[in-house]
């Protein structure tokens, strides 16, 4: 995390969500780039151009299972006048010490095995008789089934060109050639063509280890009992699960009680094993917000970049936010509301986008689009504060799902939009265009 | 895998991309489900409907910090002239044992903390005095540092009516309801609801275990020594990434030589691992395509189900390819081409859906869009054979990359959708109206 410039907006502040979310993106940085195993680097992000050191394919191959032969040798080949010619062994994948194929000769060959000496051609095998003397075939016996078919005389019914059936040494790319550019997400086909070019390694940005807590001494693991007053811990779930929706190694530590050394040596003890922190609960107006109370006393708060800012957004859900850094290497914190809606859209607003630049990627937010609502009623909103309320979005159309309340997880987990309405309006009329935030 | 009917067509029948989908995706079954741990089953399709067995909220809870009143307390307060009240105490979340509020008496209450037995409403704590005789106040201190808080009196600057910022018991889902139907594919927002009415663990059907490995003598790991007539071994990482990115657990075993006793044994090796085996290489009608040779011999061969078939598909790239199970519990395998873009091809077009098929998802294929093919010249294709071309495509317009080849791996890395030419077309020209499946 850098030291960004020193935050001037006084604890009164409203935050815009803007101002907010360009805050934290200007302050956290990419992870540093490690070399990865090809696989491990899936979904990340390269870090240099890759340069191909070798040609692609490395040497003239057949492209057919066929026989390689002399262009002349095969000139005016029918079925009426088959060529005949001498097999003089076969050439498999794979092949090292190559038979030389001479006048009137022919080497059986196999789909990618390099073109032999003196051959100038292929001709697949279904325009012989794979050397049984009976018409064209339609392939070659196995040869644990008949090891004679690499000799003997094969007949050739029609001609070929030159270099027919063949793949030119370096058609695909050339040594020197640019195979990825910085920059580019790995997906399959990269890391095919990283195998493909000898690369068992690449430097890549790392997926972000993010450690997940939820704070609240009234929640309880799911599937124990639950006392009185107490609720079941989701957002230390559905913030794990969403860290690693978003590219995230992500580690769920679970529901800590609200007190203040609990929390602060359970931060401590986490630190190790984090790239960014996530909290949630504790950063309202009340007397037991032990989050708030905790995060200022974590690390080292002398060193630049460090320390925790407890701000008030012009949002709803999620009007309260912390957002700064914790420990001796200002590991970046976001500390979210309690409340799981509040928690969860905070999380796509807000964390998302973070784990995506640390990861390297342009594009760290999700979709938007517009839409036009459609709903029974007006939707009202809060004036001066951007709210964003769950939706289901089909066919540039979005119905609001659930209501406003900032606990409705049952409507959340039906929805699969955020329909935004901006601060300065207090309603939207059906039939009204909005924009649409797409979570899925 | 179940017994479906037998395959009658002959082994010289030319087998259409529809029909061998067809036959691939009536034989598979999805797995058994597996009861998991929530964050286990990220990703996973519930078998089941899920019922709520608790009330959410299970109580009537405070939306705010605030303090927890009666209505006709605080009737007519206001700044001139508040009510004072008795504050006897602090409920804070996770309170199980309650205050009784009285007449003319407060509880300071905490967000999401149980409205207190007496109490009729919650005043939020910027409407007081916060119990510190000076006005209204913009929270709360914390109890660490002002444990007076909880006691003494409290002016109320403001009137609430009758439980106002109450979360009312039962508000987000009440006992009985449906929380999820079976056949969800459980996101973060599923998993935060699952969660938050007490489901540690959920019936799903598992992520398939996805066994990759290529054939072919010529392969050499990357990072290793090319020696002459070898390539580098491509496939099984590309392929085990997309295994990963369609669902699946995916292992690689790596390139094996073509020898029909070591693959035979490596694949029963790997059968214990396997819900799905993929192979690359060895399919066509060359003397050494081991995998033709050995599969007929791996497992009992008797038991319905069992079996491999080889097939010619009326399709480019990706003509030969292989389908059936092997070993005493019917392992489906796809053994497909060993052509980098072919084996790629083959596999969006068969074995992602086929992972998607034993996930039990609904929608297993890639989406498809038409678009206008933008192209510097007409697109040529094989008669009978339905082409597909590798292409980019934005805003409804798609552009070829690289040629026709399958050895052409460097441009399968730039495209983002594939482009088809149906079985009909012989050529196509720039302009026209094309289909294209979507790899994003």
């Amino acid at each position: 995390m850098s030291s960004a410039e020193p935050r001037t907006a006084g604890p009164d502040h409203l935050w815009s969500v803007d101002e907010h979310l360009e805050d934290v993106l200007t302050t956290v940085r990419p992870l540093e780039p490690i070399e990865l195993q090809l696989l491990d680097a899936q979904g990340c992000v390269l870090v240099d151009d890759v340069t191909v050191p070798v040609f692609l394919p490395p040497f003239d191959n057949s492209s057919m299972d066929g026989y390689a032969v002399r262009v002349a040798d095969v000139s005016g080949a029918s079925e009426e006048f088959p060529a005949v010619l001498d097999v003089v062994g076969d050439v498999a994948a794979g092949s090292a010490g190559l038979l030389r194929v001479g006048p009137g000769q022919a080497a059986r060959i196999m789909t990618g095995a390099p073109l032999p000496p003196g051959a100038e051609t292929v001709v697949p095998v279904e325009w012989t008789d794979g050397g049984l003397g009976d018409g064209p075939v339609s392939g070659m016996r196995a040869r644990g089934l008949a090891p004679e078919g690499a000799g003997g005389q094969v007949r050739v019914y029609r001609p070929a060109g030159a270099r027919a059936h063949v793949r030119a040494k370096g058609s695909d790319v050339k040594a020197g050639d640019r195979a990825l550019e910085a920059g580019t997400v790995l997906g399959p086909p990269q890391i095919a063509l990283l195998a493909a070019i000898g690369r068992g390694t690449v430097r890549v940005r790392p997926r972000p280890r993010v450690v997940v807590l939820s704070t609240g001494s009234e929640l309880v693991q799911p599937d124990e009992q639950l006392g009185d007053g107490q609720i079941y811990d989701s957002n230390s779930f559905a913030l794990t699960a969403a860290a690693r929706d978003a590219g995230a190694i992500a580690y769920r530590v679970g529901a800590v009680a609200d007190d203040v050394d609990t929390l602060r040596s359970t931060i401590e003890d986490q630190l190790v094993r984090a790239d960014l922190l996530v909290t949630t609960g504790g950063v309202s107006v009340g007397a037991y917000d032990v989050v708030k109370e905790a995060l200022s006393h974590v690390g080292d708060e002398d060193e630049p970049g460090g320390g925790m800012e407890f701000r008030r957004l012009a949002m709803q859900p999620g009007k309260p936010q912390g957002f700064g850094s914790v420990g001796p290497d200002h590991i970046p914190l976001l500390a979210l509301p309690g409340n799981p809606v509040s928690a969860y859209v905070s999380f796509e607003l807000f964390v998302r986008p973070v784990i995506r630049t640390l990861m390297g990627l342009q594009d760290v937010h999700r979709p938007t689009v517009r839409a036009t609502l459609a709903a029974d009623g007006a939707l009202s909103s809060p004036k001066g504060r951007r709210q964003f309320l769950r939706g289901s979005y089909a066919d540039g159309e979005v119905r609001p799902i659930g209501g406003a309340g900032s606990h409705l997880v049952a409507a959340l987990a039906q929805a699969d939009a955020l329909i935004v309405v901006p601060e300065d309006a207090e309603s939207v009329e059906p039939g009204a265009e909005v924009e649409v935030v797409l979570l899925g």
